[in-house]
């Protein structure tokens, strides 16, 4: 048997449904659900998703059998209505419609009137005695075919139009008169022979294929795609074909049009909302020639059209329990309803909605969790650039760390720091930034940098911090020397100019540009009450000072899974110290920086202990190659060539340029860091543990119950864990014992290299607990360097859809899921009461989060702004698939 | 019940066996299987290696029972002997002697006449009427028990020794008299006391367990670990002890000692060969002070001695069926075995051996096969330095290519190449190569490096010409100035000068060091013949060139697993076309350099297809990072910097500096390489492709049956395979459709990134054949850059013994193997008719190979030079694991 490619809705009775979204497109699944429930949607069919993707897989050519499907519906519609296509008497005229499972603007949208040509319009004429009415359809329908359908320039229509109106001296398309429109009829076709070639298609049936045609392409025209791209939208879903009987709006002053949501879908409000115009088409609301109504009025109006119009609100709202989003038109005193969908919404809407529903018992507190895009909070978690503001943009770069931030430029750091501590608001502006920028970068209130990627210095402390940073803004050239930027327009912006920048998309503007506070309102508090109820999943942070762990706390972080050691390296006071230990030529004197390092250490670790309080904080010993704390070479380079070059002394330059080319390595990612720091120098690790070990003591002796779990970085083998154990235990063990606390902590490791996760249960018969790295994991399974891949190729790999997600941002559950998975089977098989985590950045994404929950992971870890995402997506998770 | 801890021998009886040597050690599991077969062997007992690791795992304390154990099996040998240990009358004396499962000279040798004190030395003289021989025995049991025992320093008292000798004026030890050893005993205890502080232990069983601890103890000496180390032998193995009933060879001419082999263990002729000494301790034939006599004699000698001792070699080499090395006392004409063990041989000597033993219905095939250690083959491959010359090293680097080279030192690859073509033996000398050097290399005998690892260029490039070269030399400092060397003992050496490199320790000699041809002779090519009939894996090779390919045709090469088509674009003439190619700032412009490429790529994959003939040719497309091809980056930092100081213009250099620093990566292994360059500019995939074919063609057409398999690098996701197949495809049925030839070739990957492994499944699905490149998937498996981890870490690692082998020598089979193997498994299940090889460095290690054979691949492939090696190890893991 052939498949059903066709499916027939109209006279109470709907061959589809809601379920079959997929099959039929949102549009057209809605339209036979509408109908089923008896509302009065005007009769149609849809062709399936399916033939869009049989059309493409087979050279653009349909499936056999298409064809008399379609000529089956169309006798059951012009049964239903009791017209035929193409009578030339009493024509049915058709709207065809593009509709995919979600909305997209950027396909073919609506072809109206599909049916008109010089002979069947007598016969709309000879309905309606309406000849105006009819030309203006038929006008209408030949332009709207050949913009939309055969693809030409609109504005070319649109010109000969208003010539027209010019010879007439009209201002207002309603003002054209029968005749001339007749007349514009045959001008446009005219029009279309000379651009296309061919004659403008009088056969109904030839239009109706030509339509279809056009929707199916329309699947893969250039901005469709790069619709899809940016909105994670699959390419080979498809687009159904919805064709469907056409009803007016503009026979009268009993008929109209208009469009509204069931409840406020920018507040969340429990309000009807939207607006209608009478004696109006569709896009007469949209061309703004007639200020539309709010549909309240209609109720004064057409009270017994407003009276059945919100019933079938009610109706729909009860029927899909959720906010709707309607299109309908009034046609001679009848209402149609002609789409329904559900509503979009702003992330506050979307909290308010999901409450409201909840507590009108029309959904329960599960559906309600499940209802918001966790991804959405983000909107309500930073402070953010007014979405009502008029914007120009000055530069666009990398959104690197989200939330809007407006201040005065300022080049340096010293200085942002000065300003930022006399209460000024400040915007740190640097070619990139170093560790020697971090307390400028602390005291502004965001950072733009116009070099570096996503894993630039600048990003990933901004993140770290949570504050707003625009990264690798190539658009504007930094001159320190004159403190100024410039951008390609021209525009000069000089130290003290005011900028406003957002981290949240990377753009640049100039200005103080209004910005919103976060939204977190008593429904937000009360959603995730109900979200945390539900989730199984435990959820923490990743923070390295007491600042935003207490950030963490308040956005209802569990723990900290992640605090890095080395950012605390990096400070002002300490890189000295550090550049010290590195350069030690003995032990002795490596161990002497160490001493200095120790009680600075202690002092951090003691304020993020005491910040968490009884919760548990993972601390990672120290992970980045050593040369990262050293000077950059070519810098030094230029500088003691310059200085031989002038015949002076650069002995000691040399000197230290020569230690850093011996640390220089080829792959530093894959080079000497992690815990072969530690098994080089156990110095180093050991200085950690007691620093942690002494700062845990020193609280629990005070009455503070602290949870620390110590985790050795970048194991590949058992045997590293194993040496590196020993030596924390041993300095841990030493540390309690001389304070005489009973403190118990815990040793587990990162898997964050495909080899742990091969043998995880090696490693976890020694190991208490893991917590997957997933960003060197996908790094090292990939065998991406995230850096060069971000810069290099990885937009072209999204582009030409090699990739369909960044795997940097989206855990690519196929290759290093499995992995993770893999890892969590084996380590559980071996030591059955391992604790599992995950501390990558993938711990704060939504559909990576889902996959967490489903291997089993006790908690996640994300920044702290990224806390309550992770709380809404690990409950939505459990919810949809419940933990055994 | 307890453990069986002691295995009793003698009478013969024994516990022990053969196949217990792992538990007993070599020299305990034989002595008993001696025992058994009815051989006069001393009765003792065996403490098992299991004593050893539970002695160390417990604190170095001893497992219950073994008191018991020992006291048991000490009054089963008294009862046999009829004498007992510290009877003052009579005593029974033993030899105390460490055993491993393998022979390790690191560890405590032996400790003789143990037992003896002022009162027992009484009984030995009432028993020998010989006080010489007791008081003799006495000073030789405290000398050794101070020395071994106790851990003195042996010299102390040979001192005491050499000034009695002076004071008795005597020369030879054998001229002390009886009353002076006597003194000497008490004069070797005093020194005991007053360097350990103890005294000498009377007390028989003190003596014992002394002995056994100290044994115990040796197997974690520094020299026992560091020959462990060197000779991969796992740590945890541990040792066993042997306590044996001493024997003596110095009862008068009746008696003697000696050692023998059942064959020549360095030719492998079948002739009985050994040494023997009349009225003598083994200690005396070592000592040097007579020389011993060839085994012959003693035919002539003791000719019915000699009869029993040949039986007793028919018997054992028949037993064993392999040659034995024996030792043997005769004490007043009774024959007694101390050991007997497998025998060390030669190379050349093994395979004599084998083939001689299956021709005499000893061994079948099979067996013959198995006895060869695959990577000693090795020596017989390469010219070698004479193992017989005596050596004074100058300098030590890295073995990076192995084969031994004599010539004259050039520091100019220009000069080297004009002195190679006038047939000069020269060696390069360089402080590191670079694509400028490769006509310098070829020409010359050998290459030595002072800097570089074993990735380096000068051997990579060296081992792919099966050149030796030592690379990494630091020990050298070259001066390019003067044309000099120097190294740190102030040896000066001169172009000119002759030096000798050997590749495969990395060793550098002064002057021109005998050197020993291949030995490939009749008996390896018999053996080699056996080998390939049982083998069912097959062995390929890895070539770039077609004389590479010639060599491993010779080698028994059945194809090109690995044919890099980088190589060729370092080539003088191509790399500045190649740079062209990169700085192209079009499309067009990059089109027109490929252009001028194409057909020296061609000419290239003639020659080789041409070389291999019906022999399947694996091409890999371009794979390395673009800026290898472009200037040092530092070079030209420098050089702009000067050029700007010294006021001159840079903007060329600058211009290029710029272009190298956009291409930079932070780490290029994981960076824009292999199909990641091919989906970026599909146009050098397509030209190489079309290179491919376009050589294949034209063989074909000449009537060359050719099969070239093109290999797509790096491929982390299906979607680049199927892109990259996409445009190779294209190009290639282009061509042969306009060649208008019938020629068949597929289109494949390397399996090189874990993703791939993981996924391939879906990979399997469109490529024809697999080829794991186990380089570059060890390297992100462990998340270890090569080049960094044996500059940085790696060595620290197996000192430490956090690795046990180097993974990027021996295959990591916990590991990267568990990948291989998914990979092969997942790969199957979606094409079962994949063909699936390796071709990282590991297809040519035996026991990797092995690994390969079990997983089911289908080849190997490996240098010219290691193939066969690998022809050996893959007959010997189906010989072992025969495939299903």
């Amino acid at each position: 048997m052939v498949e059903k490619y066709v499916y027939s809705f109209g006279g109470g009775k709907a061959d589809g449904k809601t379920e079959l979204k997929n099959l039929l497109g949102g549009k057209g699944a809605n339209l036979a659900e509408m109908t089923n429930l008896g509302i009065n949607v005007p009769p149609g069919f849809t062709i399936t998703t399916n033939v869009c993707t049989l059309y493409y897989e087979n050279n653009e050519n349909y499936p056999e059998g298409l064809d008399e499907q379609v000529e089956e519906a169309l006798s059951k519609v012009e049964g239903l209505m009791g017209k035929e296509f193409g009578d030339v008497n009493d024509p049915l005229l058709f709207s065809v419609r593009s509709g995919a499972r979600v909305s997209m603007p950027g396909m073919m949208d609506t072809v109206l009137n599909l049916g008109l040509n010089d002979e069947t319009v007598q016969g709309v004429i000879k309905q309606t005695n309406n000849e105006r009415f009819a030309y203006d359809s038929y006008r209408r329908f030949v332009q709207m075919f050949g913009n939309v359908v055969l693809g030409m320039d609109g504005a070319e229509f649109e010109e000969i139009l208003e010539k027209k109106k010019e010879k007439l001296g009209v201002d207002y398309d309603t003002e054209i008169p029968a005749e001339s429109l007749k007349e514009l009829v045959g001008e446009f076709k005219a029009h279309i022979k000379e651009t296309t070639g061919e004659d403008f298609p009088e056969e109904p049936k030839a239009q109706l294929w030509a339509a279809i045609d056009a929707v199916f392409g329309s699947w893969n025209n250039e901005r469709a795609i790069s619709y899809r791209n940016i909105n994670d939208i699959p390419h080979h879903w498809g687009t159904a074909v919805n064709v469907q009987t056409m009803v007016y709006g503009n026979m009268g002053e009993n008929s109209g049009t208009g469009v509204a949501f069931t409840r406020n879908p920018s507040t969340g409000e429990n309000k009807y909302w939207g607006e209608y115009l009478k004696n109006a088409q569709g896009e007469d609301v949209v061309a703004g020639i007639r200020t539309p109504k709010p549909i309240a009025q209609l109720e004064e109006e057409m009270p017994e059209i407003y009276k059945q119009l919100t019933d079938i609100f009610e109706k729909l709202e009860k029927h899909y329990t959720d906010v709707q989003d309607v299109e309908f038109t009034i046609q001679e005193g009848e209402l149609f309803m002609l789409q329904t969908r559900t509503g979009k919404r702003t992330a506050r809407a979307a909290v308010k909605i999901a409450v409201d529903l909840e507590e009108e018992g029309l959904i329960d507190k599960r559906t309600a969790v499940g209802r918001i895009e966790p991804q959405k909070l983000d909107e309500l978690l930073h402070r953010r650039i007014d979405p009502d503001a008029e914007l120009t943009i000055l530069a666009k770069g990398l959104d690197a760390s989200p939330g809007a931030a407006a201040g005065k430029v300022v080049f340096d750091s010293d200085e942002a720091a000065e300003l930022g501590k006399a209460g000024e608001k400040v915007v740190l502006v640097r070619t990139e930034t170093s560790p020697e920028d971090i307390h400028g970068m602390a005291a502004a209130q965001g950072v733009l940098t116009s070099r570096g990627g996503m894993t630039s210095h600048a990003a990933v402390v901004a993140r770290g911090m949570g504050k707003p940073a625009v990264a690798g803004c190539e658009d504007i050239k930094v001159d320190y020397s004159v403190e100024k930027f410039t951008t390609p327009d021209g525009t000069v912006v000089k130290k003290g100019d005011f900028i406003t920048i957002d981290g949240g998309t990377g753009n640049v503007y100039l200005g103080e540009v209004p910005t919103i506070d976060p939204e977190m309102d008593e429904n937000f508090e009360k959603l995730m009450g109900w979200a945390d109820d539900f989730r199984t999943m435990q959820v923490r942070t990743n923070a390295d000072t007491p600042e935003d762990a207490e950030a963490a706390v308040d956005f209802g972080a569990e723990g900290i899974g992640l605090c890095r050691t080395e950012h605390m390296f990096f400070d002002e006071d300490r890189l000295p110290i550090v550049q010290d230990m590195i350069l030690a030529d003995s032990k002795a004197a490596r161990e002497s920086a160490l001493e200095k390092l120790l009680p600075m250490q202690k002092g951090d670790f003691k304020g993020i202990l005491k910040a968490m309080g009884e919760r548990p904080v993972t601390i990672r010993l120290l992970d980045p190659p050593l040369h990262e704390f050293l000077p950059d070479h070519d810098e030094l380079l230029v500088e003691v060539t310059k200085l031989k070059a002038g015949g002076k002394d650069a002995s000691d330059k040399e000197e230290l340029l020569k230690t850093i080319e011996n640390l220089h390595e080829m792959n530093p990612m894959l080079g000497h860091r992690g815990c072969r720091l530690g098994v080089t120098y156990p110095e180093i690790y050991e200085m950690q543990a007691k620093a942690i070990m002494e700062a845990a003591c020193e609280l629990k002796a005070d009455g503070l119950d602290v949870h620390p779990e110590i985790m050795i970085p970048l194991v590949a083998h058992i045997n590293e864990f194993k040496l590196m154990k020993g030596v924390v235990k041993k300095a841990a063990d030493a540390v309690i014992k001389e304070a005489g606390v009973d403190l118990s902590y815990t040793i587990g490791t990162m898997i964050e290299l495909p080899r742990a996760a091969l043998t995880a249960d090696q490693i976890a018969e020694e190991a208490e607990f893991f917590s997957f790295g997933t960003n060197d994991l996908t790094q090292t399974t990939f065998g991406f360097s995230r850096d060069d891949a971000e810069g290099k190729f990885l937009a072209h790999y999204l582009d030409e859809e090699v990739l369909e997600k960044n795997p940097f941002q989206v855990l690519d559950q196929d290759g290093v899921g499995q992995l993770v998975e893999i890892g969590v089977n084996k380590g559980r098989s071996s030591n059955p009461n391992l604790k599992v985590g995950i501390c990558g950045e993938h711990g704060g994404e939504p559909s990576s989060v889902k996959f967490c929950h489903s291997v089993g992971l006790n908690y996640v870890s994300c920044s702290p702004f990224r806390v309550p995402i992770a709380r809404l997506a690990a409950a939505q998770a459990e919810v949809n698939n419940p933990h055994q």
